[in-house]
């Protein structure tokens, strides 16, 4: 193959010539829809292709080709990488990463097998999970549950550098994938339950050397933050932004975690990522609006500092991480084509913003059941607050009942696919709602610090934990939505073939009409699917793969082996019945159509 | 479903009516093509399926229809069973039962979750296996790894009775599956690795109650052995025919485990099955015989007592159990069609009797390579021995090499298939060899009581460690043979659709045709095969099912993450490449032609 010859050849160049060639080589592969080189299909975050030999006449012949256990059990997020005829195949928690050999029936070329102490896996607090490697200049880069940065030689698997990029003593995990922008990997750091200070932190990709690092919450110098010229909301964030919102040193262990999706623009030379929860999810504990935490950040990828920032959830009360995908798209907004960015959000809201100075477009409920506010205030971002479903309100130890959307959000780090085909986004929800009560704790390190007890339930009087809907981000409309039983918690796939992928807890990898969600196509996976869907070109043949094994915030309960007294205890009751429908195992299903 | 419906109204019958009713309930049920009935597919063992809506012609156009993970790793083997709309699959240790509603899109009915001592994994010789679970009378029958055994409703998974018929403290565990004869499940027993004394149990499906035990080796009452009329080569035995050929009281740690599976004739009402090797594994210590090791057994199913047996390999010194299938089948031999019993033993040699009275009537090397026996003495039965490959001639701590096969055999427990429209056996085998070294060791309870060292290969200037064989027992000639790069450790179906189905280590599912062993069809499943292939038809439509995971013997170095430093240790050596093309995970692949 041309293009991984290419990239083999290229990467020597890169050596010495240093950020241009790293950075060339994935801007011209992320357009070639025969690979699937990032985690999230491009730097957009669009999970689009352009590929269309699957199209919605005849996706209802497709069959699964072949599969690949991946001899982990728990959760599976993310998705396998397409460079050229090898496909990268990971692993949770022990974090194995494959390569597998396209021309020779997936016969596997290495495996990477970390050795890890497995003390890890109880500071994981939502599963052992990973959301996949990267690739970029012949390595492959892996963040693994201990905090450690790796980078692999693409050919052989053998390490080149690794980097300690957290103390798992503290509560400092990695679940994220990196993402590689010209001669960096940009990674973030998960534990936000046990009051890990977020940061990102971009490393070389020759050596791993730290190039920036650049904290969600603290002093001006930690957050890169520029007071005069980063802004939020139309205005310089003004000096100690962050500081002035929190009670005394809390912020020291305040969260603002960045455990979710990267995207980047080339053009304005801008990262986007979301900050996590404020620690403790005890709101009582912690006056102030907790910034920066809960909000979108714009940094310039070759310095860090901040551009603009975006708080959605100040004070949070319900654990709305912030840390979902931001999807970059040139979409119309109320009859102007905008540089926007859009972003589901855990709190329920569905943000439209303009990429290029943070300007609120649009911010509407993509969960008609969202009651924890009532709308967003468009002169001041701020959410418009609902009394009854403030868990602060009552105090500590009151219990609030019936907020929607639960913990877990209508959304979570289950990315939502754009087609700039049909200018439309497919969006993977939760329908959960919860009841909240904060208790006071202290802090200790490497100790849970969440300060909240919670059930989750299906909205009153409904049955369905979810929905696939289709999103109109100009003007913040559902246009379809298909009713799921339990949570969709797959990333979604678009492409030119006017279908959508996505997979079901249950097990089903679907393919649905994107202009009506008519569904077309089903298949039972060996596990519950929360992985995401990418599609790929190989000889001549449009592939679909997804990852099934079935764990995560959703699955938490089987992943862990929690199946008796299960009520009250947050997700584990929730989902509870997902054991009638499925059990654990990693494996890869690939799905084309017959010869 | 009628019949379905007909089981359980059957099995309250069956309570009040005691035995005769069991029985005729499975010699009915076995004889359904729609349902698998039990894990040998009937009591002849045949593993022959009447259906043959996917036939050779459009077996090509097979697909996958549905999976299911079991939650477990290492080695599956054994198959699913089908009772009506209901399926039974098991799993290797810690032996999850689940029953999957065929109605409803295979959703779990409930699962049964032993608890057991994880400590019995080290005592288990050759992986963590179990090969399955039998039904009778509304009741699922479960062999566990930790030696007890297990009747649950059907319908609930609820515990209905339970016995312990084994203390893995002394090295006794479970791996074979239950065979239900009339009012009695028949049980084998796992552990010739250490030192136990093999037997075969007989207990009561109502309430487990012992109806009667006979032991391998031993005195004549505990073999269960009539010395005038239990006979071997045309003459009764005489007394104490096993006590004569032990050294002292070495019988009793004598091993002839009884792992293997059961075939019974209920014209004849014998039960048959093969004893395995004797303990320990080095020949210089245990002088003799050693009856009634490495034998065939045909037994009265209502009292235990032997009608005759038959030694394939005295005073073994290779390890070669002789505990795979008794085929029953009524074939032509020389001529005449003859009440058969087929047998492929792990000495490479196949075997046919007549099974009334145990005459042996062929015995011809399934393996062109076996060579430490250039044949069977047809008078005395007895194998005529190559010096070159005695492991006894050179004494202990002497290397023998290039003994072929291997200690597991021209083929190990991985069941073959007959029809009987073509008369034709479909062996899967090893195509292995081995440097035997043996030493002096002394017995400990619980410890390995094991006395040589291996190295395994394949034979000398090949590259394929497998073949899948067509056999002529009447003849004892292999009809055509495919080669294949590992054991094919899968078990066989074949159908009447001139299909013949197995799996590969790697992890395809394979067809071939019956007449010839043209590949017609293969698939990729998730991990390296050691199920047994079984079918079935449920709403008008012929499945073929299989369970991947790889492990076993031939998987034991992935199965028990033995990965470095493998050569010269036995099979953990020879198959280490199998990395390189699957990992572990335990999933059932349903296959079915498309719509």
């Amino acid at each position: 193959m041309r293009i991984w010859a290419c990239a083999f050849a290229g990467s020597a160049l890169a050596m010495s010539m240093g950020t241009a060639t790293a950075n060339d080589e994935l801007m011209k592969l992320q357009k070639d829809a025969n690979q699937w080189v990032m985690p999230t299909g491009d730097y957009a975050n669009h999970r689009y292709s352009e590929l269309n030999q699957i199209n919605k006449d005849n996706v209802k012949n497709l069959t699964p080709q072949w599969t690949f256990s991946t001899g982990v059990l728990r959760g599976h997020e993310g998705a396998p990488l397409v460079i050229g005829d090898v496909m990268y195949v990971h692993a949770p928690f022990p974090n194995y990463v494959y390569a597998l050999d396209l021309n020779k029936d997936a016969r596997i070329l290495w495996k990477y097998e970390p050795k890890q102490d497995p003390s890890v896996i109880p500071v994981m607090c939502c599963d052992t999970v990973n959301r996949g490697v990267a690739y970029a200049d012949g390595k492959i880069f892996l963040n693994q549950a201990d905090a450690h940065v790796v980078a692999l030689d693409a050919k052989t698997g053998k390490e080149i550098w690794r980097v300690q990029n957290g103390d798992p003593k503290k509560g400092e995990t990695m679940t994220a994938a990196p993402m590689i922008v010209k001669d960096k990997v940009i990674v973030g750091i998960s534990g936000g339950e046990f009051g890990v200070q977020g940061r990102v932190t971009a490393y070389a990709i020759a050596d791993g050397k730290m190039l920036w690092n650049a904290y969600s919450v603290g002093p001006d110098d930690q957050l890169k933050f520029d007071p005069d010229k980063t802004m939020a909301m139309g205005k310089p964030v003004g000096k100690d932004s962050s500081l002035q919102t929190w009670q005394g040193d809390q912020w020291k262990i305040g969260g603002g975690t960045t455990w979710g999706w990267y995207s980047y623009d080339p053009q304005l030379n801008l990262i986007y990522y979301g900050s996590g929860n404020p620690s403790t999810w005890n709101p009582v504990q912690r006056p102030g609006d907790n910034k920066w935490s809960m909000t979108i950040f714009a940094r310039d990828v070759d310095t860090g500092v901040a551009k603009w920032v975006y708080q959605m959830t100040p004070h949070d009360e319900w654990d709305y991480d912030g840390v979902n995908e931001m999807i970059l798209a040139d979409i119309p907004v109320k009859g102007q084509t905008v540089k926007a960015l859009v972003h589901f959000d855990r709190n329920g809201f569905g943000y439209t913003l303009n990429r290029e100075n943070g300007q609120l477009l649009v911010a509407e409920k993509f969960d008609p059941k969202v009651n924890w506010a009532s709308g967003i205030d468009m002169q001041t971002g701020r959410p418009k607050g609902v009394k009854e479903y403030s868990t602060q309100a009552g105090g500590e130890d009151h219990n609030s009942k019936q907020i929607c959307p639960a913990a877990l959000g209508s959304k979570d780090e289950q990315p939502a696919a754009f087609s700039p085909k049909t200018n439309v986004f497919y969006v993977p929800t939760n329908h959960v709602c919860m009841d909240y009560e904060p208790f006071k704790i202290s802090y200790t390190a490497g100790q849970p610090y969440v300060g909240a007890t919670l059930s989750m339930y299906p909205p009153q009087g409904e049955q369905n934990l979810g929905n696939f809907i289709a999103w109109d981000a100009g003007q913040g409309k559902i246009l379809w939505s298909n009713s799921e039983p339990f949570s969709v918690w797959s990333g979604a796939l678009a492409t030119a073939g006017d279908v959508v992928f996505y997979g079901t807890l249950e097990g089903y990898l679907k393919a649905v009409d994107s202009a009506t969600g008519k569904e077309l196509y089903k298949f039972k996976t060996p596990s519950g699917i929360i992985g995401n869907v990418m599609t790929y070109m190989h000889g001549g043949k449009q592939s679909v793969a997804v990852l099934s094994g079935v764990g995560g915030w959703a699955g938490i309960g089987m992943a862990a082996g929690l199946t008796k007294d299960t009520d009250g205890l947050g997700a584990v009751g929730a989902y509870k019945a997902l054991s009638n429908y499925t059990q654990l195992g990693g494996v890869l299903t690939v799905f084309a159509l017959p010869n």
